[in-house]
């Protein structure tokens, strides 16, 4: 892709509504453009970012067995009233009427839409559990909207559900959520931590939220440093050893502002590993037992015994994690963004010094792209005849964690390689190739 | 996957609610579940379905050169204010009121939208032509929603635009879509014709439908049936190329109903050409001109001057196309639906005889399956305890093209292989899997 055919709309200044970095950026390098108050489009580079995430979030829904569907964003306000939650929903819900005056409402979550697919389909124990998850738009009416996507009303969401037939299995699907949350955040190199938490309108009287440590964040938590070092790699998809994950993670108290006691704190955790800062939810799993499948009337056949289904739910917000990485990796003094690998919008930008006139370092800038494409590397390249130094800056904001730059320095095969944020190296083509693949690979 | 784990709600019946073979298909091998009047879930089996068309369709625009974003679902009022819709559109629009008040509404396209994030982006005819996609869900308040996800509320749909600085360029970008169309609907497997069409509430005075044929479609079509022989494989993405394509189409007469005079009909095409039948749409093209762009005043500078620029919009219904292509596929007095190898929910179906309380069948499949998987081929092993025969039924209707039979007629490494429809032939796992990985490919 070059740069003047994209669809990047760069701004050069700070735009003053934007409150955090995460919002900023995004506003200053073209990711997303407000179409209304808390409602985005994203563009090209907002967007591939956010497919990535998306992708990674789904193969770990897949990994642990969860089955794919997609839920429409409108539904009926009758499943609402079933469950009770039609009342209690406050002003945060989209109420609509449709043309025949029927009420609707965009989805602000999926409990009583995806009890009711269930109920339908599902009529014995045998065929239990199931996990299924969607990633859909949400809507929810916040009465203000801030923080760019952090906060924002339409939002892209992927949220899980589980049907067990009992408290035990329940708990070992939950468990799976659990380990397959670690795992995602990991993947997305993120050091989440999840923590005891309400459960709020969603309901229950288990549930974990977790949470990456930013000082921008809106969650204020409590926890022990120790925590950090908890380590799930070895933990497998079995009832015990995610039982033991689980115990590890509970002698470490780590929680969230609602479930917060100073005497608790104070008690279990020693002085020197006590850590009260803020952070950023970017997900959270709940389990709720029958709370929607008995008002809803959702069973199982248990040999000739009715027994409504034991459900938790689990949600990771795709759109909101791009605000979040952004958060935890955009170095806001140096004006450096680094993204993951495996989420930057491109895998390497080529930034040619151009003269005007001169079109030798855009040919050589040209060639080279067609070798990364041989090797599957997916890169940008800046034609503009901006200067030099401002290419530069506009790029380390961009946050390509590979650039190659094509300057009077070097010669032939040879050109200045920069992993950003750090200095340059000079490499042959081969080298640089073999350095963006392995960065890929991690 | 097992067929036991899966969620697949089969029915034993036809719901006497499905009027049409693709609703009755969708409904009773569990691809998607009604949540309310003229809105569906889509579940495991038609999500994969969806998907694989979905993907289909972005990279054929990514190969023309479109760039993918995504606007929202809801749309402030204002944007339809300033084209002059707002009022037009009619009781289709889903109005909605946010908790401040505000006019909203639910996009049924995005014209609008997307000129604005264009204005706000673009300055100059330099960077011109800009051609933008996403793939969004919309609603269209319906009447009378019917036909399933063929005539629904919510719907899924890829729609592109296209802004260029005058008539001839964006011609240009117009034909782009025009080849781009023809190549993805094959991809498909599909025979879309592209039929000139009226522009109805998109306005502008160009327009294609590319229309598939089928007995249930509700667009009536009048063509000179050599149409179907011009070959576009030859056509390359260059401005006289693309024009001597449309040029080819434009020799036959082929129009819709809105489009149809008798008697051009018969001056034009000689009577064994004369081609009277239904159809289903499935793409539609606009070119528009300033119809939007003047009104939302979207101009770009050209060496000066303020020009307005010129758009055209490109429509394909990635959920409707899901239906469109059982209409065209499935054998409904047979009782045979075949997928094109390419968007098949699986790639293979596993189906071992089994004998209550003898494994030996399902062991052999599990086997069998680890190769398939080695080979990135993906399966469905049916380890149900349905009769054999209800299996051949149920399978015959899901449509996956590739069947390995695991009965009593084979021994060892040798199992029978069904191309659906046709006749078994028994062959080495070596040769099943060259057979379907032969038929990816195609």
């Amino acid at each position: 892709m070059l740069f003047s055919k994209s669809f990047i709309p760069i701004l050069k200044n700070i735009p003053s509504e934007a409150k955090i970095k995460s919002h900023q950026l995004m506003l200053r390098t073209g990711m997303i453009k407000q179409s209304s108050a808390g409602i985005y489009s994203w563009l090209p580079l907002g967007f591939k970012v956010m497919k990535k995430i998306e992708q990674i979030v789904r193969e770990e829904q897949d990994n642990i067995g969860v089955q794919e569907i997609l839920m429409p964003t409108i539904q009926s306000a009758e499943i609402w009233k079933e469950s009770g939650r039609y009342k209690d929903y406050g002003e945060e819900m989209l109420r609509i009427k449709d043309r025949q005056g029927r009420d609707m409402l965009y989805g602000p979550t999926n409990e009583e839409l995806v009890t009711d697919i269930f109920r339908s389909s599902i009529k014995s124990y045998k065929s239990l559990p199931q996990l299924l998850y969607h990633i859909q738009w949400k809507f929810r009416d916040e009465l203000r909207p801030r923080f760019g996507i952090m906060r924002c009303r339409e939002f892209y969401m992927k949220d899980a559900y589980s049907f067990d037939l009992n408290d035990d299995e329940a708990l070992f699907s939950y468990n799976k959520f659990f380990l397959s949350y670690l795992k995602t955040f990991k993947r997305l190199n993120l050091s989440a931590i999840p923590m005891a938490a309400d459960t709020g309108p969603i309901g229950g009287n288990l549930s974990h939220e977790f949470i990456i440590l930013a000082d921008t964040g809106e969650s204020k938590i409590y926890t022990d440093k120790r925590v950090f070092n908890v380590d799930s790699d070895q933990t497998k998809i079995e009832k015990n050893s995610l039982a033991n994950l689980r115990k590890e993670f509970e002698k470490f108290y780590s929680v969230t502002d609602e479930k917060y006691s100073e005497k608790e704190f104070n008690n279990k955790v020693p002085e020197e590993f006590r850590l009260k800062t803020k952070g950023i939810e970017v997900g959270h799993i709940f389990y709720f037992g029958d709370k929607y499948s008995k008002p809803m009337n959702s069973s199982v056949d248990y040999n000739g015994k009715k027994e409504f289904v034991k459900m938790g739910s689990y949600g990771v917000g795709v759109s909101r994690l791009v605000g979040a990485i952004i958060e935890a990796k955009y170095d806001e003094k140096k004006e450096i963004m680094k993204w993951p690998q495996s989420i930057s919008p491109y895998d390497c930008a080529i930034i040619p010094f151009l003269n005007k006139g001169n079109k030798k370092n855009l040919d050589k800038a040209v060639n080279i792209s067609k070798k990364l494409r041989e090797n599957n590397i997916d890169f940008i390249i800046d034609d503009t005849e901006e200067n030099f130094s401002s290419k530069l800056k506009k790029f380390n904001l961009i946050g390509i964690p590979s650039q190659i730059i094509i300057g009077n320095k070097t010669e032939g095969d040879n050109f200045e390689f920069i992993k950003i944020g750090e200095n340059p190296e000079i490499s042959n083509l081969d080298k640089i190739i073999k350095l963006i693949n392995q960065s890929k690979k991690n």
